[in-house]
């Protein structure tokens, strides 16, 4: 059966309700363009979503529906919302701006909720404001980050890895959350290979077919013809060639130092990178807080925005939704190629 | 005897012949308040110095001088600069904007005998115009850089390293130019204090006694307590915590993806990195074209323009000498500085 209705549905996630998640995630929904993209499923306590539509005058009400019975979805206009109430995070018991591992462990329920909807062919795509890692991790969610959590709870076998979507340029990982001196290991022909191949499917899932991929060195002025180290000739380079001969192209090994500068100057669309800090200390100077955060290569598409909870400005009112909206149409980029190449996981 | 003339002597060398070197060096020249600010000794080949001086329509003349007599420096406003020929590279051998070792040796010999002047105690800096490191170490000065080069003719035991002075901020390197896998293994509590005490005192010579000193980690998130990565825990708090009790002040360790963050934002005045590209990916990203290369812990003080030869301008008399003036300008304070520390060193 074909779905007349070509949007997307998207999970929707408040975040953690001690920082501007709910403030964000509403904005989001005030937009009218948000509800011509997407089919929104907003999943989470339907107390903590009144109180931050109240409080913003945002005049948004949830549908309360059920993953048991079919439901209509509200059309764009609508001042309705579909939304699943978990009942599980109370207002009343939600301390602004300060982490709390209570409620983390039930933001990690509330994601993993989410997980099975979408494992279950009930969603497309599960996009959270932010939450706070710390608090998940103490609430209970004992994983070194929330994309190896995700990929558990998808059974996900081999390479995966957090993609850093700024406006510039993406990023994309060979290694990410361990020592450096680990990092150095981990640099294998598979991982390279699960990075680039990555690179390749966003980049072309996000509408960008002939996007430029660099690939970054591991050592100092690209090891410097093997003076700094030799992993460029015998592990990096070897593997960009082969992938090239089946069609994934790259450009590099290019030294750290001046791959960004190419990616900044527009001669790059992407950049993989060896290590966490490479990127991080190029995306946080060059605009990470406007930035997505993408889970990549797990069956379960998961996006947010880079920035965090920003317990700061928290109950203020001024949070910019900006990068919230920049998750949300990553989610629903992705999700409609991926639709689109496996329909029946899009029919409901 | 005291010197009543209180501008140190600075060597200015022109650089790499086959690039920007020599333009840069003589616009250098051709300001007046160089000249007010120290005596300067150029050191080359005045057939290169008259050729740069006539294409550039700049009306200054080499007054040729020997370290072996006494001789009057010329007052400021003179159209006379202080010149030892060491006739060794003929502009008719000269291609512009193509590498060349023979010229890579003759740059090298050239920067050899104005550190035996410094050495000698005949001048008080090295200034250079960019030179081609590659010409250098295939015209057979075989060093890893040409600071490894310096401190060799320096006869320098223990710590020395690269400093990276760009507008916003300065980097001391704890390690450089070796592979991530070897500079892991190269953050060694000796390493960490050479790097601090260099940038204490640098900063001090550089007019900033009381400069914020930041460090950044080598893991990322800083290790995250342990998980990824102890080296914060084991080697890089403690020593700067001893450091501290000396009175040696640093902040840190930061991550390596906020410290720059927290520089670019003016919060911290210099950054110690733990290997070259943490640096370096940020520092080309936020003005490294601007900046000045000083090798520190030397005896002698060598200084230099960031950037390099510029082959694709050579020529076109459209280099700007921002960077070169700003060299110089270091090579002066530091020069002054350790004058006034050691009077011996200045009198002539």
């Amino acid at each position: 059966m074909i779905n007349p209705d070509p949007r997307p549905r998207i999970g929707l996630m408040l975040g953690d309700p001690t920082g501007i998640g709910p403030e964000v995630a509403l904005k989001l929904l005030d937009r009218p363009e948000t509800h011509q993209q997407a089919k929104i499923l907003v999943v989470g306590d339907r107390r903590i979503f009144n109180q931050a539509a109240q409080e913003l005058g945002i005049s948004l009400h949830p549908k309360l529906v059920s993953m048991e019975e079919p439901f209509e979805w509200p059309q764009p206009g609508s001042h309705e919302v579909a939304m699943i109430d978990l009942a599980n995070i109370d207002p009343s018991n939600v301390t602004r701006g300060k982490l709390d591992p209570q409620i983390g462990w039930r933001v990690g329920e509330t994601l993993k909720a989410m997980t099975d909807m979408a494992l279950n062919h009930q969603i497309d795509a599960v996009c959270f404001a932010p939450l706070n890692k710390a608090a998940i991790n103490r609430g209970g969610w004992q994983y070194l980050d929330e994309h190896a959590m995700f990929a558990d709870w998808n059974a996900h076998q081999g390479y995966y890895g957090e993609v850093n979507i700024i406006p510039m340029f993406c990023t994309f990982r060979v290694t990410s959350h361990v020592s450096l001196r680990k990092a150095v290991e981990m640099v294998t022909p598979e991982r390279i290979k699960g990075a680039v191949t990555l690179a390749h499917q966003v980049m072309q899932d996000l509408g960008f077919p002939t996007a430029r991929i660099g690939v970054a060195a591991l050592n100092p002025h690209g090891g410097e013809s093997g003076l700094f180290g030799d992993e460029e000739i015998t592990i990096i380079r070897p593997t960009l060639e082969k992938m090239k001969d089946s069609g994934l192209f790259t450009e590099g090994p290019y030294p750290s130092d001046t791959v960004f500068l190419k990616a900044k100057a527009g001669q790059l669309d992407a950049v993989v990178i060896m290590y966490h800090d490479q990127g991080q200390i190029a995306t946080k100077l060059l605009g990470f807080s406007e930035g997505v955060t993408l889970t990549g290569a797990l069956h379960t598409i998961y996006t947010t925005p880079s920035h965090g909870t920003a317990y700061d400005i928290v109950g203020q009112k001024k949070a910019n939704p900006g990068a919230m909206a920049k998750a949300f149409e990553v989610a629903v980029k992705l999700a409609s190629r991926r639709g689109n190449a496996a329909p029946t996981a899009q029919a409901h």
